[in-house]
């Protein structure tokens, strides 16, 4: 982080929250900050990552299904046609998720998860996807552990995938992650009892989503919230709204040079409505470009 | 606890997961402990006490629901006519709670609760509800948690109504419980931001809800779970199939002078596989009248 207003307003809600002298001090319990993944911790570009692991999956699984090559969104995606695919509603980008992320047990998943993981390269960059993360959000979730909160992840993204390497990156076990998921059902199966995935969607945490996840997991209202793109703020909206100190922060990608640049006109991670009222909301905006010494680990 | 097989087994298996140089050794991040808590961690008898807690509200908004004096299982409830509740299924029950849970806010729900819990007395002991915990439970509660094990409620009860107490009562905190619940709206409301509760079911974690809640919430599997009817068997059995180490435990309640006694003909707190199954399944039964020195706290 550079010497700027954005890591000096971090500084400041951290140490009033923490000092018991303090009017805004905050017990240990009640120092919980939530964190979104793509675009907040990791880049997004371009396209969703866990997007790019769907498109691969679509392709080996297109023998059982040959419909897809005709029907949308399956066409773009196959096609790796993001103009399009980034045109489309979340809810059509969920079904081609449902359709290669269901129908195998839990640790089926986990296991064709973590060997994409392993092997898939970033196409600019080539980097593998797990060293696209942020250098400054990992120092940031390491500042406010030493501070003794508890950070989650509350991702649009599917909670299985997030799970598979949070712990290892972000040092966030899988119980501090909340996302988007598919009905699960247990099943006994040859006598080894099993978690099996359906191709039903369970819960869309994105938007509204995000406080109702936040709601059913942690069950008290966090008083930190750092997210990227419109669909974080009613997560903020809601942490805001919480008496005592509040901090919300919104990383802005306006760095085409070491990162991406985009915002208002962008489908996915849009920020359009973030910058308007980041002001009148007293959500801290952070620039890429500006605040950030470092993009990506060494 | 009183010397003997039970309290044995346990603290075998603590010593066996924490010591180094075991070959059986469990790193912290994996020592979860997921706990029923009905018949649990606290009495259920008469009936779930939670019931009771709806039985009231049912009362108090009856003059909105004249129509619940005829139908069930409306009536028993209002007639606190348990011997019929009892032979209700679970959904039945589920239908009351919804219906009396549902149509407010979290925060509203929450006050109701609360309120409740701090002036209902049990009908037999004239305790708080909060005082019929099982002191040999929250010993165990602390032991695991000194040996650095994470503690998670998993109930069939309410996760917002379990959320009211569990901290302050258990240690337990609000984002360690996974509970059955209602589908929950974000809403701006007169500018306001709310949850609210609405009168649909979301997750009935129960039985083979057990599991899947746990997948849900924790992500991983548990090591060690405590329970005490035959609703809590796929729980154990999920948690028996891993690799290594394990621990389930069954309280069966056989005291009827200090506590209550009751199991394979009881409808709600039934255990009646287990008692048939423990042995072959690996589980450890504790008996209230021989193993506990004493039932609830001084």
């Amino acid at each position: 982080w550079r010497e700027g207003a954005a890591k000096k307003e971090i500084i400041d809600f951290v140490s009033r929250v923490c000092r018991e002298d303090s009017a805004d001090f905050v017990p240990v319990p009640e120092r919980i900050a939530v964190f979104d993944n793509d675009g907040t911790l990791w880049s997004e570009k371009p396209f969703y990552f866990q997007g790019l692991f769907v498109f691969e999956r679509l392709n080996r699984l297109l023998d059982q299904h040959p419909e897809w090559k005709k029907d949308q969104p399956f066409r773009a995606a196959i096609e790796k046609d993001l103009k399009t695919l980034d045109g489309l509603a979340p809810k059509a980008l969920l079904e081609l998720a449902i359709a290669t992320h269901g129908g195998m047990t839990s640790e089926e998943f986990d296991a064709i998860a973590e060997e994409w993981l392993d092997r898939a390269r970033h196409p600019q960059t080539g980097r593998p996807f797990t060293e696209m993360v942020f250098q400054p959000m990992l120092e940031l979730l390491a500042y406010l552990r030493d501070n003794r909160f508890k950070t989650f992840i509350v991702s649009g993204g599917g909670i299985e995938f997030v799970r598979t390497f949070s712990e290892r990156v972000y040092g966030i076990p899988p119980e501090q992650v909340v996302g988007s998921s598919v009905v699960t059902r247990y099943e006994v199966i040859d006598g080894k009892p099993t978690l099996s995935r359906s191709s039903e969607m369970n819960f869309f945490d994105d938007n509204d989503g995000k406080p109702v996840g936040i709601q059913q997991h942690i069950g008290r209202r966090p008083i930190a919230a750092f997210g990227n793109s419109d669909g974080d703020l009613p997560m903020m909206e809601w942490v805001m709204a919480g008496e005592g100190a509040r901090l919300s922060v919104i990383v802005h990608h306006d760095d085409a040079e070491r990162e991406f640049a985009y915002d208002r006109n962008s489908v996915s991670g849009r920020l359009n409505r973030g910058l308007d009222e980041s002001s009148e909301r007293g959500i801290t905006v952070v620039s890429m470009k500006n605040d950030w010494e470092r993009v990506y680990p060494e």
